[in-house]
């Protein structure tokens, strides 16, 4: 008897067939003899209906009535998938956060799990009973309800099963796992049977969106095994592990990307010791973030220093760079946003040289120019013109024999 | 400075544009110097469309699981009012059944409120807040949510006027108080600025829907001045006073009526001990609830037994009966679901004889024939054909002098 985690998104608990499609998913893997927690988000759409009200009410809504709000989304879910459970024979109990004390710090919108009140759920999948609950949020120490922030609910779901000492986390998804690249870009991208917890941290944080990198950094923390699944459709998934693969590793393993980056570069920035602080501090008080950050080695006592910021905050990193430069004496201001950022990622990078000259010569004979290179033990990223994101990621695919059949890591 | 609880039922919480107009109204009495605590109900709709899904999910659905779907509802109204509310610079907070410990029993769909815990909201009014606190839900001593069935708002209202000795609690809806009549009935139906507390008990248990019975009895056990009044329309409402009025009482201050009730006859029963036990014990058996009830003195060793139930147990209790009466040797059950209570309310009634036979007079000249009598200290209720309602509660109205000005109390 193994004991499962099982989280199911907003797409799959959609409308009310497609909860009583996970109903069925869930006595079956019950039935199969196992124990199992269900984490479940808000239906898809909800979520929006209620930002939508919210919007009407006040500007910028209060965080922690937003809070209040947002997480009414997924106790409907919860409620509904119990009745259906019921429904159909199979004990089960609803809990929100507040109610099995998934205790949070007071970041309202965007709380972090500090610790998760095991003994209620204990007792219950005791009892033989389905668990099931919301995704998303939690309570603070004062009692007030707060929510994770964006993927919130994978997040419930890992943190859950290392509480529980679960066996796997299954993240349920409208994708049936996760796949050597995006296949709406590459036809030919396969479906990984396993990857690496480290792979995956990189394909999560370089645009790859089966799951949220909060959750993979949780899940590597407590060393839980995830699995991404379909909820439509019967499979094995990806499992993600910490074990090392007795099998060689290919080189690659999967290629990501990601269209939400614009890039801004100061030219001849006068070289002295603080540069990047005096560039950056500005910025990051603005609340922007930063991805990528490239300065060179300066010569005649300058410097170009370039990094890349989410496309929205475009506009305002550019406005904030235009005082600084100035203050600092630097020449100019340039920027593009017409940008994708393009990575490869493996852990048999490490012991294999040549990896990133296979990717540049690749680049090159496909005439694409790489405007920014970074790099780390186990990806390479490079920032080239958005046209060539297609033509880019199919020849990588093609160069690192992610096509062919045998490319599939076992 | 007051403390006053006021309560929004779902049509004034509609819609953004009707929430917003609920927090001008509380902003006007905060700026007026009182401590406010606003309950709020699901906005109109919101309640059937959860119902809606739960059906879809389950025939009859878990009553724990229903009460964690419903008490979303409010969840929403009081997030969405307390961002309205920081919109125009009136600090407020808002609070769940369970986060201000709103405990009731265990019967979920139609729990009773035990207790509630007054000290966070003392604190937050303290701090100069406005407290939003849910309508209709509480927690049970296990923790799970828990509602408390129909009018259950007013309830969450009257029992947080007495938990926290508030001087008034005013039930704000679409109507501006409390009438004679009901003015859809009887054009010259006039608002009474005060009713006593036994009259409005007695209204409400009629069939006058302007407050539930629940609520008025929590009030008159608390001794909680309530006041009526309308959302959308400014004026003082009725008040619903516990005071000896100086005054002199009008006999008959108001006339209710009720078309939800059918009756049941079973003629011809053998005059035994335990005749209103065997017929009324299989009814109650099948939840079914019965509200008046005439036994005429037996002739000739018989009897017979009539009583009213809801229309909608109409079916279900004439198939009972029938069995029923069988057993016990009656003759024959009839029914008859085309009918109406109405009912005339006035402590007056305590110190004025003839106003029952004058009540008999008036239908006696209309033509209208009275079925079933039934009388307390302060009411008479007479069970009509339905076809007679309109004439016969005009016909009293005028009778016993409500259509004039001077007979308002004042």
């Amino acid at each position: 008897m193994a004991l499962i985690v099982q989280k199911y998104g907003g797409t799959s608990v959609g409308d009310p067939d497609r909860i009583k499609n996970v109903a069925r998913k869930v006595k079956a893997a019950v039935e199969s003899g196992d124990q199992i927690i269900v984490v479940v988000s808000a239906m898809s759409g909800e979520t929006d209906r209620l930002t939508g009200l919210a919007s009407q009410m006040q500007t910028r809504p209060n965080s922690r009535e937003m809070d209040v709000l947002l997480s009414t989304g997924e106790q409907v879910t919860i409620s509904l998938l119990s009745m259906a459970l019921h429904d159909i024979d199979c004990p089960a109990k609803s809990y929100t956060g507040s109610q099995v004390k998934i205790l949070t710090d007071d970041q309202h919108t965007r709380a972090r799990i500090k610790d998760i009140d095991a003994q209620k759920i204990q007792h219950d999948l005791d009892q033989g009973k389905v668990v099931i609950v919301a995704g998303f949020q939690g309570v603070n120490e004062k009692g007030c309800i707060t929510t994770l922030g964006r993927g919130g609910s994978d997040t419930t779901a890992v943190a859950l099963a290392a509480a529980l000492k679960a066996d796997e986390c299954q993240i349920y998804t409208d994708v049936d796992g996760v796949y050597t690249t995006d296949p709406r870009v590459v036809p030919e991208a396969k479906r990984m049977e396993k990857i690496t917890f480290e792979e995956m941290l990189e394909m999560a944080s370089l645009g790859s969106k089966v799951l949220q990198i909060r959750s993979v950094e949780f899940a590597g923390k407590y060393k839980v095994p995830l699995r991404v699944l379909s909820s439509f459709k019967e499979g094995p998934g990806t499992l993600i592990t910490f074990e090392e693969s007795e099998v060689e590793e290919p080189i690659v393993s999967g290629i990501a990307f990601n269209r939400d980056e614009a890039k801004l570069t100061v030219t001849r920035v006068p070289d002295t010791p603080g540069i990047a602080y005096k560039i950056l501090g500005p910025v990051s008080e603005a609340n922007i973030e930063v991805d990528m950050i490239i300065q060179n080695t300066g010569t005649d006592g300058h410097t170009d220093f370039t990094f890349t910021v989410h496309k929205r905050d475009y506009d305002k990193a550019l406005e904030i760079l235009q005082e600084t430069a100035k203050a600092m004496g630097a020449e100019s201001v340039t920027g593009d946003d017409k940008i994708v950022k393009v990575s490869i990622v493996g852990v048999g990078m490490r012991s294999h040289a040549g990896v990133a000259s296979t990717m540049f010569e690749t680049f090159s004979k496909e005439g694409i120019n790489i405007n920014m290179i970074s790099t780390s033990e186990i990806k390479i990223s490079v920032v080239i013109d958005e046209k060539y994101l297609e033509l880019g990621v199919r020849a990588l695919h093609t160069a690192f024999g992610l096509d062919a059949e045998q490319a599939i890591q076992e």
